[in-house]
């Protein structure tokens, strides 16, 4: 590519509204133009990201026995009503009419069309497994959309389904999803981590969401650096952290702790340590029977300087759909204002759940259910009944790997793949059956799997940027290499051995472009640097005279000279990735 | 390809909903699936059709300059309101409206979003010219969509946008483009045809379209064998055919034709000529002038044997937006009911419009302006006033080349693509300027170019077919070659012999699959037949004691015996396919 041929547009500054460094720099660099709130037009340059990011995740794809497809955008209403997430998805799901008033949704995945085509085409046994992907444009109304292509409106994702006989089947056909997900992503030439999820709303029986690993992700992701264990931290296990309760050492005693309402506080106040506190979290449950809403009072109990992982909260029995308590419903049940609730004589009946690491605490300090007053000295089973126990908490870093083989650890990621088990769940609901060796229907076993292609570019370059710009890993830089010669259209010399590699690098495979433009040095560098083309040969007469070029990485502090003569072999040595 | 891990299902027969050939052929081969009314999934096997004709577009677009990039499927309201299409196209732009209420389109083409990704980027005339397009879904939602691909309401399409300084290089962009497309329909290997187009309400200054001939095709095309000229129906100039007019020889005489109405029966009755008769057809212009709405008469003379063509009427001054006069107003204009119209002695002033070869006619009939009579040898200039002469028919097989080099000829096609001189009709409605030299605004000269992807499919397939399926040319097939090996799993020889072979294609490049699927010979050739994969070799043992192998064209009456050991060669020359 000639770059007087192609369409390059940098910014010195990024616009007002964008918010983190992926999308600053995308802007800047001219990959992406805004056309409305979370939905951008890719420009040239990024285009070809995308490309390059596509072409990986299908190559591997088909290697791994997948066929593509490609499912419409807009899809009707009654599949989507036959699963019941026409009314479940809420405004997120983007609806329209068509000229006669039929209802359509703009698809954010297409778990329903899919199955619809796999319930009228899979006859038989015989014909499974089978696993159908599209690489597709979706849409989400996204409530605030934001971060430039990380949270976008319109994007493009690769979303896979397979389809098997039993659960033995599905899982197979998910163990080779994983593991070509595991190569894809070390294609792109990023660090990532494939962490353990937890199933959500949809049920199933297992799921994994692949990360970008960066300091500004959004989500935190458990690992234990001496074992395999990783998980998301809605799914990390936490263990108790005291492995045996001590005996009762203190009497219960009603402390006055004006004010305090704050775990912190009050062990501060109190002298005591953080880890002696025990928080309170009152929670409310409705119960609809015979037309007739009760309500049930809930308390998890916390230690002080723990986290509460509300999907740990939501698996508990009875809990599945708690909300917090209001304080008026507070006030009924403890008597109290928030801030001093504790489980010792409330005024209420409450269910009280323990964190593991609280039903293993003695002599603890928790509200008394009355303003300004806090108990001490608390002890299960002398000063209240033994509790339900449940894992409740956030781990944190330095816990034990639920595993056994070692302490866990915490790193952010961006979340750019997802692979699960769905089981039945959609074509249970969709009556989507084949016959098995018996001639009996039975249903399909599905898995879905999902990669955030328009995604990857964001995190690929939260991952890696400096303070110039953008660093592409080799695999998918919009360019590998630029060559950039210094007086082009004045040096006969310089444009002769411009031409001359580029010609012998293309023919090398090498995606190289020339920079023509006729632009000082400085600038020229700049806007290649911002790109963040990873590699860079400079073409100058002074260079020439001894027949070298120079090379510089984009990450390299200094540039390199080379002969001339070796430069291409020295360019396709660099660009020996892995996996290419 | 292993058919084994590919997705085949082909039927029997066609739903009955398919009214054309290649709606059967595709449904029945298993290319596409539908979702809904226009709305179609792309199977495994058509979308590789698809992605080898975006293949070609893309690569032709690259080398005639245009620069790839994508823009957003839902668009704002607000930059469609600027052009004013937001209220001008009426219910075939899909409309939605976002969680806040906002309103979006659902693309059917991208003029706004370029021309304004277009006038933010570019400020001076340095950076012209340039050329973006994409490939993108698109959405239309026809009245009645229908023929399968042909008529879809969610269809790819390829579309371009050049923006120049002036009309010259807007017209140098429009001829690249235009060779671009020859190349493009070449390399498809289909046999098409380009055509003067009318520019339609738009206006601009040039229009072609691209039509796959095909005795199906919707559209008329007119084009002279034996000189370069050619155009679409609507807008073929048709000249005189009576080249200067005979002096009167009868009287005028009204004479009874009772019952009468068309000219083929007034022609009958008289005992003359239908080339004697003249048909009248009454339009009605309403004009608004302070407030007040008047209506004017015109009445549009055109030879019995003649059709009307409404895009050249539309073109006659005062006749723009002209409709066709009620039976109420025909009474009261003309004092008659419609079928004894006319020229001479209308009850109220009515504009005549003769078409060029009424105007030279003598001695003609045409309605009396009273039910069941119609006026003999009338004459221009002695019974009537002389016309307003244009040309108001459209032409038929044998009328003069409007180029004076032979004989129009008309053959039907399928347009498939479209170049457009749009001239500055969208960068003055939204303001989309550059700096000229002088450091002064001008607006900037648009073209736009499409090629309906997806319809190539549909069009290629009414090109190509015949009693047993689908017959692809080499370049867009789904695949190129199929082995299609007897006994694949019975016979060691056959199955060596298959790998072999397929090994060897594949490391020469063609785009071979494989039969592995263990069908009978007779179900796995008419699989593919149906398919229209257009070469096929069978490995058989018998063929293979001789050494040989069986090679069958997909228009072959037989099939011929190729050396085992030359059919690699063999086949890689029959693929020398024209512009791969």
């Amino acid at each position: 590519m000639r770059a007087s041929r192609f369409f390059i547009s940098t910014l010195k500054e990024a616009p007002s509204d964008a918010e983190i460094v992926s999308h600053k720099l995308m802007m800047r660099a001219g990959m992406i133009k805004r056309l409305g709130s979370g939905i951008y037009t890719y420009m040239p340059l990024g285009l070809r990201v995308i490309r390059k990011v596509e072409a990986i995740v299908r190559e591997e794809m088909n290697k791994a026995g997948a066929i593509e497809l490609l499912m419409p955008l807009v899809q009707p209403a009654e599949l989507w009503q036959e699963t019941g997430r026409w009314d479940k998805m809420g405004p997120e799901l983007m609806r329209v009419k068509d000229r006669h008033g039929r209802d359509f949704a703009i698809q954010p995945t297409s778990e329903e069309v899919i199955t619809d085509v796999v319930r009228s085409e899979i006859k038989s046994y015989r014909q499974l497994p089978l696993n159908f992907y599209h690489i597709q444009t979706k849409f989400r109304d996204e409530r605030r959309p934001r971060f430039g292509l990380m949270r976008g409106r319109e994007f493009t994702m690769k979303d896979a389904y397979s389809f098997d006989r039993d659960v033995a089947g599905m899982q197979v056909s998910y163990q080779a999803m994983f593991d070509a997900y595991v190569k894809i992503f070390t294609r792109f030439g990023l660090q990532f981590r494939a962490v353990a999820a937890d199933n959500g709303a949809i049920g199933g029986t297992g799921s994994h969401e692949f990360h970008v690993i960066a300091s500004t992700g959004e989500d935190a992701l458990v690992y234990c650096p001496t074992s395999d264990y990783a998980a998301n931290m809605e799914a990390a296990e936490a263990l108790p952290l005291l492995v045996g309760r001590a005996a009762a050492a203190e009497a219960l005693a009603k402390t006055a702790t004006p004010g305090k309402t704050k775990c912190e506080s009050v062990a501060e106040f109190l002298g005591l340590p953080l880890a002696r506190t025990v928080k309170s979290i009152a929670l409310t449950v409705e119960k609809e029977s015979e037309g007739e809403v009760t309500k049930e009072n809930w308390l998890l109990l916390l230690r002080g300087d723990h986290e509460l992982n509300e999907v740990k909260v939501s698996k508990v029995a009875g809990l599945s759909n708690f909300r917090f308590a209001s304080e008026a419903e507070i006030l009924e049940a403890y008597g109290s204002v928030p801030g001093y609730l504790g489980p010792v004589a409330t005024k209420q009946p409450v269910n009280v759940v323990a964190d593991r690491t609280v039903a293993n605490m003695a002599d603890f300090v928790c509200g008394a259910n009355e303003e300004g007053f806090h108990y001490t000295g608390v002890n299960w089973g002398r000063d209240l009944q033994e509790p339900v126990v449940a894992d409740l908490r956030n781990v944190v870093e330095g816990d034990a790997s639920p595993d056994g083989k070692g302490v866990l650890a915490i790193e952010r990621g961006i979340e750019v793949g997802h692979v699960f088990q769905l089981g039945t769940a959609y074509s249970a609901a969709m009556n989507a059956t084949y016959l098995d060796e018996k001639g009996q229907p039975a249903p399909l076993q599905m898995g879905c799997y999902g990669i955030g292609v328009t995604r990857i570019l964001g995190a690929a370059i939260e991952q890696n940027f400096d303070d110039k710009g953008i660093v592409w890993p080799d695999a998918i830089a919009p360019f590998e290499l630029v060559l950039c010669p210094m007086g082009y259209d004045r040096s006969e010399l310089v444009k002769l051995e411009t031409d001359r590699l580029y010609a012998e690098l293309q023919a090398a495979g090498v995606d190289v472009i020339v920079d023509d433009r006729g632009l000082r040095p400085g600038a020229m560098f700049a806007d290649w640097e911002l790109v963040g083309v990873p590699h860079r040969v400079v073409i100058g007469e002074r260079g020439l005279k001894e027949g070298n070029l120079e090379y510089q990485g984009r990450r390299d502090a200094e540039a390199t000279a080379v002969p001339a003569a070796e430069m291409v072999s020295f360019i396709t040595g660099k660009l020996g990735t892995p996996g290419k």
